[in-house]
């Protein structure tokens, strides 16, 4: 019974610990850095990832897939001004392709999100009929954020 | 006129190579095996980041919070199996923490990542009441792939 009683609190604290585990070693000013920028790198390839799902499922006027495509690019649109919260400007040991000018130009760079996401919603509403136009509709939303906040 | 029709056509031009990047040079297949490693690294860094914030949002009992992060984590966990399709057990220069195993026991993978995904539905459709347990309903989904496929 108490050998019962001990591993059920063995799972229950994995459990926890799983859950909890960014909080458990709390992390050095530039361990936090590296997260944050490896975090918000995978935001953008998850949006690249599905970008190149939705351009497939266009070529093969596939409404659903596209549909899926499009769920996925308005969750992770939301996700950009998020992930884009922490100033890494001074920790420079993690590659990054976010320009520095961004951190002073907060309001635009998440207008520029912003822009993304209302145009991902309209395209997806438009359903079918938005999927000719989806790469033309689409691709200067990105292009408009990277030409000013991407560095090559 | 003709330098407007040029523009116009350049800008037409730039948003369609912008979508269709990933095709625009076919990768070796190295390359290949490095971004697949990648793309599927970055849905458990968005997985392991929603799972922070349903954890922030359950002690909070903020529902809302909890809600938005449990719809990230229900979109994230559908994508575990289609990021995990492409074999890149013959490709060791990009470090990894999924296991060669993971091959020759998809169909047992691919079920682990449908128990999460049911457990998220689970723990999503109970709203408010669902929070308190959260940690211990989740977690222990997430470990049991992570103890069978996941390397330290």
């Amino acid at each position: 019974m108490m050998k019962r009683i001990a591993l059920t609190g063995a799972v229950l604290l994995g459990a926890a610990l799983s859950f909890n585990a960014i909080a458990a070693a709390p992390p050095t000013p530039e361990e936090k850095a590296a997260a944050d920028i490896t975090d918000r790198q995978a935001v953008f390839k998850l949006l690249r990832l599905s970008n190149a799902a939705l351009g497939a499922a266009a070529r093969a006027n596939n409404a659903d897939a596209a549909k899926v495509a499009l769920d996925r690019m308005q969750m992770l649109a939301k996700m950009i001004p998020e992930v884009l919260t922490s100033d890494t400007r001074a920790f420079k040991a993690t590659k990054t392709r976010a320009s520095d000018t961004i951190w002073d130009n907060k309001a635009d760079f998440d207008k520029l999100a912003g822009d993304l996401q209302a145009t991902l919603k309209e395209v997806a509403d438009k359903g079918a009929a938005g999927l000719a136009s989806a790469a033309q509709t689409i691709g200067p939303k990105c292009g408009a954020c990277h030409d000013r906040f991407r560095l090559n």
